[in-house]
């Protein structure tokens, strides 16, 4: 018997070539521009056979990995809001983006994306420039713009100063802390213009990214389309709390679209109108967020690109233990850091490489103003580094404003294990002495004392024990009271239940964008043919884990392959058969470019010997073995218990013509 | 060893009771009213989490179900949608309901829905004068509507005379076939008013029902959201034949929501403005819609209804073998034959009743006007009989419209085994002469002579022969053609590719309402409580499979629950884990609720014998058995490999205290 030693397979002999790979998601149908018959719209994306078939078990991993491993509470909630409750969210007045115009033809472009394609691109010819041994002309960069280009990420081939170089730098390290006015600055001072007709732009306005609609008949329902599915979540916290019995904390995780009607959308699936996310609302105690599993994942080694970081002008991660960033408060607390850890694994069990995952964290202007800590999984692809994963701590802002603009309460109450005993002033009222003095005004005059603070308690006793106080009532009015009215004292309380809003920390997952990268990082092509594009994705997401290729289309190998089949569909491997017209060869080809791990083939023998043999997608290395131990080996091998190493070893290789 | 009989349970001790199943819903969180904590909107609902759940076991057993067993193409295309393309499909002018107006509150009501529940509540307050014995009132009964009624549901007993009850009768089996003019008139005959106010409502109108935005910043490019998930399909016709091999007949499959802005939703899931469906269309020539595997479903008895017996006013469907109603001609096709049998056997498999489930034929004017034959899959619950899937004859009509609108090609082309050879009359022109007597005007006429059929050219031969010829151009211009010119002549063609548009076989399922019709048919109450609620759902949809309750909430059962938890997390069951704080009675009566068919009770035995007990939801016998030999009948039990009476036979009942 023969044993394969697996190969090591060169998977960089070729340069990365984003045309074919683009190519080969086009031609295998993994996506491809929605209403492509009708000229595509912008933004909007359609997925074929393969690409629904990765996403559905890129989700279904989610859903094991997250859900049902830390037990969260699946919610399935709509689109289609009213647009009071993103009034109360704070997305009608704050999720936008600046826009500029292009002053003559009115061509709208996102301001933060051209301040960084025009500054790159005179980075990148800065570079050219100084390859081709030129002097700096500084002050000519500016002027790059005049010359009409077609193509906003090409460069010109212009030598910058040092200065000017570090200052680009600087600023496009900070790009996502910008201001619209300063955006608007930076324009003038660079003279930054449309890249594609040399014009000025307009200052930035404000945008928002939500798609507006209307409820109902009458049009006097203005709705929006969710931009991300949390609110949802919110909005049922009470349901959740009590379907969790009342205990916290617990997570709630939904998977769904949304919608951003982006400002002039490129960039393919990494920038979409329209998008799949997977988000978790995990709801804590503000003065406990530790987590009970932390120490699974303490030792844990990120790379962590901090605030501080990115403040100095520099994009360069440390290397950090989970438990060291949480302890030395670079990561805010233990459910943030056991999240991060959490994302990462998943990430890296689904097929990403490794060494192009960070974790950077928001700067101050980025991040939402109630958000406490947020860092972003960013995985690097040929666009550069990209946030696939947010992840933040968004304290308890949203069921505050919530509970707020309806009077539901949205709390936990809790009840304490030792009653707590607290000592407070506290008014004692003569409410009959108060209503005849006061009237209709003795209401508000109640409350207003009741509202008081210990500090403002203790203000009035000492007023009264001078013999009057005064207090203000509503909008200025004033009444005297006096001691006969009111009196203030020291007294205690026991309390035996704590009420308090959850925090909340939001892992939320780009499905998209994580599926996109992830095809990036699996792709490559075959030495001897750059042509030959592999996908080298895991079997856990491979939309199909094996082929089954009958070398002939005669009749007698249907009961063979309806066996094979149904023998795989029994151990829960999903397999597809290929009998189309054409050399084996050239099916294996496409079900490389479909990432199909394995294949197996059934020819003459396999109806004489009942043998099949097993061709390994990124080896090509063949190996042979009577048709159930190979389903066996594939069945294990699907499973993640055996690799290819250890199938090699138990089954010996195939000596015969190599169906390559 | 004592051997449990599976003892029946008598599950209709109780008549179905709404309100109970409706509380159970929201105490159990199944779903709620979206945005409930903010007064909630009508017809938009969330699932909570044995919602989600449950839809997603659903969905799931669609996909192995479609998908899998007839290897249909996946897709999952966009629901944001540029409005061309509805424009060409017809949407924007029809996909529209008839609306009535109060003619004093302007209140909105479905013109439709106000005739039937008007005309049911009527005969229903008929039947009830005719057991108390009244006498016919036929006069009176269109004055019913003057008195103001809260509920327009409810009935007013008044007697009818029999042609007036027939009447109402024939109309409400006719309804989904009125137009909009007469839905008005019959509003006006019957005297029919909004019943919440008494007063009159105004002529029928066209509300589209498609939700209307805006794509990109500049508000220029109307889009709708998609209706149905359809069109997403066709758009990709020419991709997903591509990827077929260029082969048909096939699939594509879509699951994802779609939108529809009912003009008055009640009726909780069953009518809602945004849902979740899943879709196939089936690509089949239009000269040959048989389908390969027809001889397995043949035998098969449905209920159908069909378009005459309904004509006819009656609502008794035949039972008929689909074989028999396909020769029949009763159903149009095998195919549409094969996907009624398959929609049958989807719908018993997720736990439908049978017998409430029949097919009903679409109406001439219900039907769409492009469609051939259309059979919805309408299933009884408390609503009466409700459209859960349809099943329609698309024709090739969706096809032929996108590809008249964008130019492109949306066909089949087939080589033909044998080549075809067709004798036909051709023209052969004398280019040279013809470009010298008409210059310019050449060409067109080279194209009209081109773009005649067989008659044409056989006229314009026999006045050639006669001298010359007369042709007429473009709009009207006309040329004199002679001999020289032109000659047309008898030639043989051979041709070897067929090209086609194909027809569509469209089954549509409407996952909510097959979703709200599945607990329904799965509720009853404990003969000695009818407070005591179970929902029956069969373990391979129960949103948990098996609960794990712990006596005691000892430490030292942590590792017994750690063992059993993660053994049927390997064998892949899904089981919970309750340690909630209060009795076992009480976890397992939950439990009924959210339809957990098993449950194994870990107590000091189990600690001590390593034995545990296993309970069954519907009849609540408890067996006892040690720990693995539990866990591997609950196995088959829920892979559905053996029933209760067969694991009765392999463990012993618990003779201990039942928790019951």
């Amino acid at each position: 018997m023969a044993t394969a030693i697996a190969p090591e397979v060169d998977k960089t002999a070729h340069p990365f070539d984003k045309a074919n790979l683009e190519a080969l998601l086009s031609r295998r149908f993994f996506y491809a521009p929605a209403f492509e018959i009708y000229g595509g719209v912008a933004g909007l994306y359609d997925y074929g056979p393969p690409g629904s078939s990765l996403q559905a078990n890129i989700i279904s991993e989610w859903r094991k990995h997250f859900i049902i491993q830390d037990h969260m509470l699946e919610v399935d909630t709509t689109i289609m809001t009213p647009a009071t409750v993103f009034e109360t969210s704070g997305h009608v007045a704050r999720f936008a983006d600046w826009m500029v115009k292009d002053t003559k033809t009115g061509e709208v472009l996102r301001a933060d994306h051209l301040v960084k394609s025009v500054l790159e691109a005179r980075l990148a010819g800065n570079l050219e420039a100084r390859a081709l041994g030129g002097q700096p002309e500084a002050a000519k960069a500016p002027a790059l713009n005049k010359r009409k280009k077609k193509d906003d990420q090409k460069s010109v081939s212009v030598k910058l100063s040092d200065e000017v170089v570090s200052e680009y730098e600087v600023t496009l390290a900070k790009l996502d802390d910008y201001s619209g006015i300063e955006l608007g600055e930076l324009c003038r001072k660079h003279e930054i213009k449309n890249p594609a007709t040399g014009n000025e732009v307009s200052e930035p306005q404000q945008f928002n990214l939500m798609f507006a609609s209307s409820i109902g008949p009458t049009g006097q329902h203005p709705g929006y389309l969710r931009p991300e599915t949390a609110q949802g979540h919110f909005l049922n916290f009470s349901r959740l709390l009590e379907f969790n019995n009342g205990r916290i904390p617990f997570a709630s995780a939904q998977i769904g679209r949304s919608f951003r009607n982006e400002i002039s959308p490129r960039a393919g699936l990494l920038r979409v109108r329209e998008f799949t996310m997977a988000e978790i609302e995990h709801y804590v105690d503000p003065e406990d967020k530790r987590h009970e599993r932390f120490h699974e994942v303490r030792d844990l080694v990120l790379s962590l690109l901090d605030r501080d970081t990115q403040y100095a002008g520099s994009t360069a991660p440390q290397k950090l233990s989970i438990g060291d960033a949480v302890e030395k408060g670079l990561v805010a607390n233990e459910t943030l850091g056991y999240f991060l850890v959490r994302i990462y694994e998943f990430l890296i069990k689904i097929g990403i490489n490794p060494t192009r995952l960070r974790f950077r964290q928001h700067m101050a202007n980025e991040m939402a103003h109630y958000a406490t800590d947020c860092w972003d999984a960013e995985i690097h692809n040929s666009y550069g580094w990209i946030e696939c994963v947010g992840c933040a701590d968004r304290a308890a802002y949203d069921l505050t404003v919530h509970s707020a603009r309806t009077g539901q309460p949205l709390l936990v109450r809790q009840a304490l294990k030792e009653p707590i005993i607290i000592e407070r002033e506290a008014p004692e009222f003569n409410k009959k002495v108060i209503g005849k003095t006061f009237g209709k005004d003795a209401a508000p005059i109640l409350k207003t004392v009741e509202s008081l603070d210990e500090a403002g308690l203790l203000k009035l006793k000492g007023e009264l024990v001078q013999g009057s106080a005064v207090i203000t009532v509503g909008e200025g009015q004033q009444f005297s009271l006096t001691a006969e009215m009111l009196k203030i004292e020291r007294k205690t309380f026991k309390q035996s239940i704590r009420e308090f809003v959850p925090n909340v920390i939001e892992p939320s997952f780009g499905i998209g964008r994580i599926l996109y990268t992830l095809l990036e990082h699996s792709y490559w092509a075959r030495k001897d043919d750059v042509d030959r594009g592999v996908l080298s994705l895991p079997p856990l997401v491979a939309p199909t884990k094996v082929l089954i290729v009958p070398l002939s289309a005669r009749e007698e190998f249907d009961p063979l392959i309806r066996e094979v089949s149904s023998k795989f569909r029994k151990a829960g491997v999903f397999a597809r058969v290929d009998d189309s017209n054409t050399t084996i060869g050239k099916r294996y080809s496409r079900n490389d470019e479909l990432g199909t791990p394995f294949g197996v083939t059934l020819d003459f023998a396999s109806l004489q010997k009942r043998t099949m043999t097993l061709r390994e997608r990124d080896t090509m290395v063949q190996l042979i073995g009577p048709i159930d131990d190979v389903i066996k080996v594939v069945t294990e091998l699907v499973e993640g218990d055996i690799d290819w190493a250890e199938a090699c070893r138990r089954l010996p290789v195939y000596e015969g013509v190599q169906a390559v």
